[in-house]
């Protein structure tokens, strides 16, 4: 049997083009950030290269909002979305995305693919085949299945003869590129669609059987969010993870507020199924929005996020463009100690959580805890935690940002900047 | 100025297509239903011929569903939808409904269709022209703006320079047909679509300034109902009728469930401004749906729908195919003292409900009271009403659907069978 | 027959202790008030002073926040409330609020009272009586019905035997002190209690059948708001001013959102009948909650305020203490072509509004139109009206606020502040 | 450190009061039943006797409706609610409960009891004294916290100064009596009171805190239900039981529905932690609310009840009299090998679930699968399982309701009639 959980037993760390290129990335732009991944972060753990949305609109980014409405795009016989050649010139002659995947893995990464679920309205209303005899994508298309915020695609009928066909249609497709990572978006906040009668479940399904029967490990990734907690059992079940929030940027309004949905969220991380806290907007960003710029996080924030991130144990996906990082930036991605509060904590859980601060925890493997606390206030706070709650009087302390160890008595105090935190490995004395 | 309301002072009444033909009506069918319209109905006010939903659309009724998905309809040269020749051959050679038309003006009757709000999908994703230099359908459709129920079209967006041309050129073609009233069909219960930034002002905006425009007077319907209370006085401001409910078929509950309706929208009721319930599912319907029969509802469930309708002043749309009409079907709608309380009635208002009863009045214009009494148990009910509410000791009751007299004193007492009415016009004695 | 609409047929004016003085006025500011009204706002219709809340709570006000939990009430012996003597004194000896009702109508002014609707908990506890053989405080209480924001009643169950009774007993006790308007609190917003089987309409209809049975006119005000304009007819039935807002303070963001409220109800506004944007915070308020201050709008805003209420014709209660009142907010009070607009303009309505500007008008009783003009935005704003809407061509524009007349063509243009409003009187040319 | 998981290994299995004698059980009542549970199913594992609402009401089920609104009841100095010594006999002298757990404790059985949260409304109006100098119940009363159904009590504010002390005064006096387990009600669904700036979090966080305090072990059950997901962790982190749906009788619909509730919280079920599917309406029940029945559940509906609660691990609390029980219900209640998979069944998930049909599974500590199909129609059906989900070709099947063995390939079939069920433990052959 397969087992997808296998393929991701620790939250999936990689860069995203979304966050400093939108809609618009090039093939050449994907390979000069592979190579700072391959340099500076693989041997942190960074190893996904994923090119997010759009791949198939040779003119994206040339209209007024994010995507042009009815473009046309770059479309195969089968109804099937296929990378537009004016921006990935090495997909030419219908070899898609394999040859960029090719050089991916010689550099020792892996390549992963956005895609929006369901099929092109163009082909729709065009009369197009799909891949199987009869088939048409008029046929499954289900006409009231939108996605609320670009056009390019019908929703597929789950109930519809050649549904699952035309899913493996693309799957193999992509097996074909050699693809390790696909982020499915349009289908995970099924909040969005109150008005119909319509739930995300049937495509997520299809898609997991699609993947299942390709014959190639693919990590399944599901946007946007928020991702519903009533649906946690069926995400855990067919995915590997799934945006807990909606597109988060580099807000202290959307940071503070992801402390809201890790709380939410807590009792659904495990081995394989990784509730995602999206993108880092960190560094270099936005430069395919028009407003290029350094992230908007204070220094103090950006060690908020990674902390939350890391002790939460969401994946995490870099959006800022790497090879122009300072190196303050990878310093903060390339924390061993940090990370491995990412790769080998147990159960983590919310301590306590108010307005002006939160502390979170999980289980080293040794036995040791990771806590984390954070000052959500606009002043300078000192926080405490009693030692008593993890069986401890006396903890030798470990700073693990900055590699310092105290011992403590009964009570941790730390004193923290304003939206700022600090995580300490604590072993009982 | 032009001044919508005095073109439908009294609630608008005549036959619409629906309920008997469905979706695929024929122009014999029609004008058979004209006929009898004229003969039977027109002396009592009935006045309207009203051709329902996709007469643009050659293989209706052919599909599984009440709709073909992408169905290929009939559109001229600027994406405006003319009607199936094969179902109205008088249409040919881009007569459109103009040789209907003129065939309903000369037997004393005036002639309605139905349209849908929007631009067809079909002309967004061929790329064709709309009236206009350099307008193009695709330019002023918004592709998240769609039906719930009906692939054709796509919305319009108000924003977008064309959209009120489109509008135009629409009201333009409809004048030169000769239409005398429009029923707008997706854009009456701005409820339904919960989700998007969608208002359904702006199309009906576009659509009174069109009329005015047009040169041609013309009944504005918006449909589909539930209309939402809160938008009560934009629908007044700008439509002749408005659907209260969802579409209304021939059961109880349905029906019972229209006094909720009527007692929410009471102060709304005015001239050239009416709340609608729905058309009168009564006689021979269902044949377009291939659930032929006579109306379900029992003939003291009939009598409550008309006195309902007639007390609260609703628009009066008869249902039913006309020609296959019984005798008491035909009574039921040409009763000339109920039929008076519909016309002339001021200020109609619900006295009380409860689950058992309802009572509602208006006022006739000298001075007399319409007092209509419903029973609405599932047994037979004596219900009272005392007379001093009007200022009235002693009254002449005329019991309005049998035309007889009797005098009462205080109180005014009726036996009613379970779901019957009753209806008196009182005058101080 | 009575009729309630008789007794308001312009919107209330007049004055109410709560934006001052809070929840503990004496009779000391209410007599000091009154002489204020009597003297400068008299003659231009101001007429009603009004006690809110708590009058019958000895230490109110001495708490941490506005009500004390489970304070001790005065009550008499038919678990009706009374007037605190200590803040009242010419109450005692059982004459309640009479003394003060007979001194105030000496000086040509209406008094009026706020109440809580129910029956005090502390009765209801202590098992004591309602006038009535047999009836009890706990025999019509409803335990699960009570204020969300006041611990003082519990709600009154219609059903019970004695429920109209004592209401009956209430109003009949404060006919006798002479009491002419009635605040009733907690009983407007609906929404407030969406899980109880709760209807504010029980309560509503035996007060309204006590003010009818108690032989004195008494207008009825309800409280507090958003009422929910599903109500609107049977608020309009019942009494005669309903807020349609929560409570309003000097905050500009309370401002706009008005005009939103105002467009909601704009179709219920008539005799009898007042839609109520609540009390004027102008002036002098806010000592009662220690927050001391002359009220936070601008001169702009308050001559939007004042601009608004009057073109919508919304009751007008000014909050500020009077005897304290600047020559600036008292002429603001008193301008008599304003007030011309709120007394006699037929048929406001909202002619257009979006985020930046709204425009308003109603029709003077000679076929004039007042036309108000308001710049909601930021920024000194052109706004402007085509006058053919008003059937004009050419028209003479007086501006009622600093009456100065002037002759316009096509088009009224009107510069503005930010915040700013203009009024019109208009007559064709 | 305490941890109160270590309470509740397995799911909780014993007896309720309430389904079968409502808020008016007695002593000699609950006696009665201890000697049943002793003797017949304290070997199966039952062993928790609970006495459910209402102990200290002398009147209990007199009045009217359940409860009699503003009932007096049994109280002690300190605010605290003791039994009514008519019902309770044994505890007079201010013994309390502890000569009935006494007894309880003798026959190898545990004792519960049932509380409502907060504190006497009579005690806060009474202006009685709670345990520690200075402390009132009006002190730590919430006045707008109430309970929708019975009026005994206010919620307390965790806020206030006293409220953790008046928590601990009450399980101090528990534990003085011997109590096991604690049913807390009105504390559970959080969604009752939208209006409310209210939140269950607090109080049940002061209980978990009273129980850790008071030095002996009991097992924390929170009522009512639904539960709402969100609050999962929290509810895990806290309590030992929560209920998973509104009160649970015996009806098909509120069976089939239980599946739904079971699907949203499988992920939530471990040890310690138990979604509570509510008791067992089975065998005699109904007395207590003058509607003495056998239970309306057909014999499959029973086997689909137990299957459902056993495979999904829920809590098992019988609700009928036991003592008047048949042996139908007695072998229902103590199959061995059914109740090996409540016990020992590790993670529970639902494989499938339509309208018609669901299938569940959990595993056998042996690597063995508990299979589960239902038939949810209303017709016989023939459900199936392709064994390869579990990793198998052959297996031996044991249907554990009748401890027959079969053995199967590839799929296994079974025919179950309408509202049937039936469990298989799978061994790989």
């Amino acid at each position: 049997m397969t087992n997808k959980n296998q393929w991701a037993l620790t939250p999936p760390m990689g860069w995203n083009s979304w966050d400093c290129y939108a809609a618009n990335v090039t093939e050449d732009q994907l390979l000069r950030n592979a190579e700072y991944l391959r340099d500076k972060m693989l041997p942190s753990g960074w190893e996904y290269l994923v090119c997010d949305i759009q791949w198939y609109e040779p003119l994206a980014g040339t209209g007024e909002g994010e995507y042009r409405p009815f473009a046309a795009l770059n479309m195969d016989e089968y109804s099937r979305l296929i990378p537009a050649e004016n921006r990935f010139p090495s997909s030419a002659g219908g070899k898609g995305f394999g040859p960029i995947a090719e050089k991916v893995h010689r550099m020792g990464l892996k390549f992963g693919i956005h895609i929006m679920r369901g099929i092109p309205r163009q082909a729709v209303h065009a009369g197009t085949a799909i891949k199987g005899p009869g088939l048409t994508a008029a046929g499954i298309a289900n006409p009231f299945s939108i996605c609320r915020w670009n056009s390019d695609m019908y929703g597929v009928d789950p109930e519809k003869n050649g549904a699952q066909e035309y899913y493996c249609s693309l799957f193999d497709l992509y097996a074909s590129w050699g693809i390790d990572y696909v982020k499915v978006d349009d289908i995970c906040n099924t909040n969005m669609y109150p008005h119909l009668p319509y739930s995300g479940r049937g495509e997520i399904e299809l898609i997991r059987n699609a993947i299942d029967r390709c014959g190639r490990p693919m990590v399944l990734s599901l946007s946007p969010g928020p991702a519903v907690i009533e649906e946690a059992w069926h995400l855990a079940e067919h995915a590997n993870l799934w945006r807990i929030t909606d597109d988060f940027w580099d807000r202290w309004e959307a940071l503070k507020d992801m402390f809201r949905r890790c709380e939410l969220w807590q009792a659904h991380v495990q081995g394989g199924c990784w509730p995602d806290c999206d993108m880092l907007p960190l560094g270099n960003i936005g430069m395919g929005f028009k407003r290029p710029r350094s992230t908007n996080f204070t220094r103090d924030e950006q060690l908020t996020l990674m902390t939350l991130w890391c002790v939460f144990r969401s994946p995490l996906m870099m959006g800022g463009e790497l090879f122009s990082n300072d190196a303050w930036t990878l310093s903060l991605l390339t924390n061993r100690e940090v990370l491995e509060v990412l790769k080998t904590g147990a159960r983590p859980r919310q301590l306590r959580r108010n307005d002006n601060e939160a502390l979170w925890m999980n289980e080293a493997p040794d036995g040791k805890i990771n806590l984390a606390l954070f000052n959500l206030s606009e002043e300078n706070r000192e926080l405490s935690c009693p030692l008593a709650q993890f069986g401890m009087e006396k903890a030798e302390a470990r700073d693990l940002w900055n590699g310092k160890n105290r011992t403590v008595s009964g009570v941790i105090f730390e004193e923290l900047a304003p939206h700022g935190a600090a995580i300490f490995r604590l072993s009982k004395v």
